[in-house]
């Protein structure tokens, strides 16, 4: 492929997944969640399907998987139905969360040098004419080995193998750090060399907020746990990361929020009057909490323009809270260039191979979990042709640096 | 006061609460939570401060607490001092949800009279020179025995009841219901009678979607329960709602959501897709979950323009998805028609007596908390007088029949 986009800019897929072969049989060894079980096809008995249990008492008996899980042909095929240039792929959840430390470890080293050779032998193409720089379509976000009592040595030497593979550009990360939580102290070494290494952090859900209390009694399927306890514990995942005073620390590190930051913009200005009435915790943050949102990136997968405007919004006003917390209101020209300027922290993405087309037939047919988010970005009303072809690919070549 | 506001419109707080003092003397003689004990003020041993705990494990011992938690000329002072003209009082969480169902039910018919008195004995004015019709300064939202084991024609009658007393002209209710959440089935009858009454129904959280799993060790005072932990159980309150079909059966319910609907407006295009991917439950609902917030009310308690501009995008776009899932992105005068049309549906309030002035001498300043939401309402771009001052009042004053 000489030049693949020479006329036109890239799309970049931020947010996708792959259970790699390796990780794969590893669940379908296990007998517990998580797990890939075997069981017959429903309506029929001599059919085997595969089914994904990632969560104790998961509705439907999980999910059906299949090759799109964890077969790099599948996903570079998914990418060439949906136009998709390149694709930052990451391991999915729970990562290596449920291992032993020694295990975590292992495992971890062994699946990063997985994810490097999936990369490394992935197709390559020249990205634009004015460049002779060769792009591969695949580039990856490593594992580490998170999991209560492993050695923070042993999390900082995957941190230094992942920096050393030349296709792995970041990191995925769930919420529960060594089982504390990631504003748990002992992580300070681990952000310290992350950012660093100029290492992008992805953090993503997978245990949600929430729970059989909060969800009650009726079958609702995934939709509340999937829905709302996601985004409520990547929103409570970054506050928390925010009131640890972390990005104060830490002012390189470069933090990628999963589903557009959950609820965290929606709720900023409350956070923001919150932290205010609780003087012990003012007093330790050095900005408004608003300020924080134009340090982050975030997905742009939240599947209307609307969100993804607002976004923008919340990403863009940050800068004016760097030294109060008094609300400035902007008259409408600062408000629209602020809406292109937080435009530059959002990255296209589609959450494959989840949210797959329903029904019988439909697997031929183009994603709507994936359209929609990218006609979403089309239909962004501040947005001029900059900032979506910065949504859409220019703003992830920038943040992974592909382009070098 | 005769003619309050011949010149101009008013404004209505529709998110302000009181512990009447029947109710107050009730959590004075508790000694466990929800309860108001006395204590040595800090640094000063022999001043006595009394302190509110609504929850076990409370941060800091819960809030000191004083007059203005159940004194009316408090009330109506607060008022004075922030031009606020009519207050739609609500009694505050965690209302009668710890009471044996016999308490509840004769303390809700108790209170329900109080908060009568406490309005129709309130100032009278005229609201404006073209009507002759005398408003109250106080309206008040009344409270059901919503506990569990309470025989349900009990919560119908406390419904009787409000429909009778002129200055009631709602209800406020948390999210548990008779134990099991607010779509339980068994709460058909209640729904039915608010709605044939046209009875407001306030929907207020209280012991928040989280938790100490999720807000973690550190001492981050009341910040994750209220910034987070509230508005993530309004979201989930309200989508439990629209999942088992309380809004499709109900269609002249009018649900009026507490902190600007929590987070479901930022969630709903997810929550939109999350369903189409759950065939079972998007067979059983007659429209796409954005449909929804048209159909809702939201308070503009959110602290910031971006909130309320959002929160207005996300109501105004709804009757686009009347009879479709796809994304419809309008154009930008559609668009901008859309947020002054979901402006409608907003309704500003203060969320008084919380989140008062910090720090020694501040207590005689106006309430940042309520300037924010005033100059908030200001500062939305795509509003003109028209939608501010419905916000400001207008929106509060057809909702409740203010001027009937």
């Amino acid at each position: 492929m000489a030049t693949r986009a020479a006329a036109r800019s890239l799309l970049v897929d931020i947010h996708t997944h792959t259970y790699l072969p390796r990780y794969a049989a590893l669940l379908r060894a296990r007998s517990t969640a998580p797990r890939i079980l075997s069981r017959p096809k429903q309506g029929s008995k001599d059919v085997l399907e595969e089914r994904l249990v990632i969560l104790d008492n998961e509705p439907s008996g999980g999910r059906p998987v299949g090759p799109q899980y964890w077969d790099r042909e599948q996903k570079l095929a998914f990418m060439d139905k949906h136009g998709i240039d390149v694709s930052v792929v990451s391991t999915a959840n729970p990562w290596l969360d449920f291992l032993p430390p020694d295990t975590a470890s292992t495992l971890a080293r062994e699946l990063n040098d997985d994810l490097e050779s999936y990369c490394a032998t992935s197709p390559t193409f020249t990205a634009t004419a004015a460049t002779s720089h060769q792009m591969k379509r695949l580039y990856a976000l490593g594992l580490l080995p998170l999991v209560p009592s492993v050695p923070i040595a042993s999390v900082l030497s995957a941190i230094d193998q992942i920096a050393t593979l030349p296709h792995l550009r970041g990191v995925i990360v769930g919420t529960r750090g060594l089982g504390k939580g990631l504003d748990d102290a002992a992580l300070e070494p681990v952000w310290q060399k992350l950012a660093a290494n100029s290492l992008v952090v992805f953090i993503h859900p997978h245990y949600g907020v929430g729970g059989a209390d909060a969800w009650g009694e009726r079958d609702n399927g995934h939709v509340l746990p999937l829905a709302l306890g996601f985004p409520f514990e990547t929103t409570t995942a970054i506050t928390r990361l925010i009131l640890a005073g972390v990005l104060d620390r830490h002012p390189s590190l470069k933090l990628l929020l999963a589903h557009s930051g959950g609820t965290l913009p929606q709720l900023s200005s409350r956070l923001a009057s919150c932290i205010t009435h609780d003087p012990a915790v003012a007093a330790r943050l050095q900005h408004d909490a608003r300020w924080y949102l134009g340090r982050l990136w975030f997905d742009a997968v939240c599947y209307g323009p609307e969100e993804l405007e607002f976004v923008a919004s919340a990403i863009g006003r940050a800068s004016r809270y760097a030294e109060s917390d008094k609300i400035k209101p902007g008259d409408q020209t600062l408000v629209a260039a602020e809406r292109k300027d937080g435009s530059k922290r959002l990255l296209w993405g589609t959450d494959h191979p989840f949210f797959p087309p329903i029904g019988e037939g439909a697997q031929d047919e183009k994603w709507m979990s994936v359209m929609e988010n990218l006609e979403a970005v089309d239909a962004v009303g501040p947005w001029g042709a900059e900032e979506k072809d910065g949504v859409r690919g220019g703003n992830a070549i920038e943040l992974f640096g592909l382009d070098k």
